[in-house]
């Protein structure tokens, strides 16, 4: 079969393959579509990260490289090992990709399975990965979905699932104030995900593009451009004098990191998503005299349920963040050289590994 | 009567000035004790702060300068202003010092009025202060203290009152490992809170007189000089590489907020009471996919009741924090210049306004 296989930094191939094979616990999924994620890009140009080092094996998965790319994927079961139950071929899935040590307790309401030592992740740090036409995948790992969510859109639970946790280390209640800095792909699904659970959206972004994407999906009540109008001041102005109940940093970039200080009422809670190569800088008396809660938060645990469920009742509709449909064969020249040269105009571009999708 | 009051950077003088009026709902309190702030020595070397600008009003308290200084005090309730009840001449008390808009809630279930708009301190702002024999206070800010807490002690109310709102907001439980960054007066008074809690407490500090005083005072169960032992590897030794789950900057200094970064487990919390000049550094990175909160802390609200009914079960002996005893007299020459040039052997200097208490 086909996979898209990393060999280290810069060097991805297209290679044949064997079929995985299918063990006991485990199910064999046909993968329908795989979105490219920015973690797959910064392998490519910067890594290995996530991915074994050159020479060594992984610590969570026991494998070298090449390893099979791809972790955010939707699919059909074909088959299951021994032992499944409750799931059957036909059944249409998505996968959790974490590959965890066996002390670490990943039980329903394990708050911390993803911060557990050695985390690997299938699709980087070995077990097969969405950018190969099937997998095997232990049945922990495996979720159902309705009938009603298209596989397309499947594909993006795993990035609404990081949104999804994102906005849950905020403690968000309906009709808070949520300022969110930055409308690329985690920005944008933050942003859905907290207008679905009833929050006022205001989104900050320098791109005009995105930010007409944030106005186009519904899912921002107010855009702002931060060259053109104080951001901090807007806020304030918003929300009559009191300030952002929460906030949301989805860029990495210092100057929002700044803002969003500033955008927040006392006691507001300040949530860090991006994944930032730099140190931050960051005015620590405000942090203190206001009371700012500054919150990592970092992929996702125990958030697929919730996820799938919010999905499958249409209150939110991912249709309009599937910018791009692509075979295996274009992932580096249509799908990384787009993320990379034309970023603004891609939200999720999806992959059918088997060419059947498109 | 004999009041400090301040009249601009670097001016603080000895008055005699008029006895305050009692007022309506007001009490008159005889002042015992009132200690020397951190914040004092800074409106001295750097102020105006808290205090009035030259020339100008507070917006808090709607008074100019000079002001008598002094927010952390006990006495004895010399008399009452009509409308008050539960307190008579004679009750021994403390005072939370705040100067709040009329529009607050300051009810005993307000978790923020110490956040609010144009928020004004006793003994800073205006209102007179425990620096001066005599005060008029607000009932609501009078707060009773048991008989067997010595006035002396119950003059460090209000910084315990710092330390335990911190602490708070850790949300910290018994048996929880907890890491101070700093054994000053506050970072000293944070362990005493912590230890008091259940928690093991865990002291980095460079001064070798401070870390003493934390093994002395027995809030401390270890402590560790930065200089010659790594900080972190030690925690994650003495937790089972576990990690600590709380953590309290205390220090303003940089070193001290990276090391309690790394000190930390996944999904800790740190919380930050240091007051910073400057702008820290901070590795966002770590601080996203170890899921660390960030907490600032500031002051306390709704806090007193709690840390006097703490101190009069005994749970904590305040006595080995008081290590100097002066007159009004002696405070910039005995009081000021030992915090300033002799900070590491001094905790609390505590002030007899009327001199009584030498």
């Amino acid at each position: 079969m086909k996979a898209a296989r990393y060999y280290g930094r810069g060097q991805i191939q297209i290679d044949n393959i064997p079929e995985p094979t299918l063990t006991p616990g485990s199910v064999g999924i046909e993968v329908a579509w795989c979105g490219i994620c920015g973690t797959d890009l910064h392998e490519y140009l910067e890594g290995p990260i996530f991915c074994p080092q050159p020479g060594q094996r992984h610590a969570a998965s026991g494998e070298s490289l090449p390893v099979t790319l791809g972790h955010e994927f939707s699919g059909t079961v074909y088959a299951v090992g021994p032992g499944v139950e409750d799931i059957a071929p036909g059944q249409r899935v998505v996968v959790e990709p974490y590959i965890v040590r066996d002390d670490v307790d990943t039980g329903p309401t394990s708050k911390d399975y993803h911060l557990s030592k050695d985390l690997g992740v299938i699709g980087l740090s070995g077990r097969g990965g969405g950018l190969g036409e099937r997998i095997v995948v232990e049945q922990r790992w495996v979720h159902p979905i309705p009938d009603s969510l298209p596989l397309d859109q499947a594909a993006l639970v795993e990035p609404l699932s990081v949104a999804y946790h994102a906005v849950e280390r905020s403690e968000v209640s309906k009709g808070a104030v949520a300022v969110v800095g930055g409308a690329g792909p985690i920005g944008l699904l933050t942003s859905a995900v907290l207008k679905a659970l009833g929050a006022t959206v205001i989104v900050s972004e320098l791109s005009s593009l995105r930010r007409q994407k944030a106005l186009d999906t519904g899912v921002a009540d107010y855009v702002l451009d931060p060259r053109e109008i104080d951001v901090t001041q807007e806020v304030f102005r918003l929300t009559e004098g009191r300030g952002a109940d929460v906030a949301f940093e989805c860029s990495s970039a210092q100057p929002v990191l700044d803002t969003l200080v500033d955008a927040l009422k006392p006691a507001g809670i300040l949530v860090v998503i991006g994944i930032w190569g730099d140190r931050a800088g960051i005015d620590m008396f405000k942090i203190v005299v206001k009371e700012i809660d500054l919150r990592g938060a970092f992929a996702y645990v125990n958030s697929y349920p919730a996820v799938i469920k919010l999905l499958g009742s249409g209150a939110i509709d991912l249709q309009p963040f599937v910018t791009h449909r692509i075979g295996l064969d274009g992932l580096i020249s249509e799908g990384f050289d787009t993320l990379l040269h034309h970023s603004e105009s891609a939200v999720k571009i999806i992959v059918s590994p088997s060419g059947k999708g498109l």
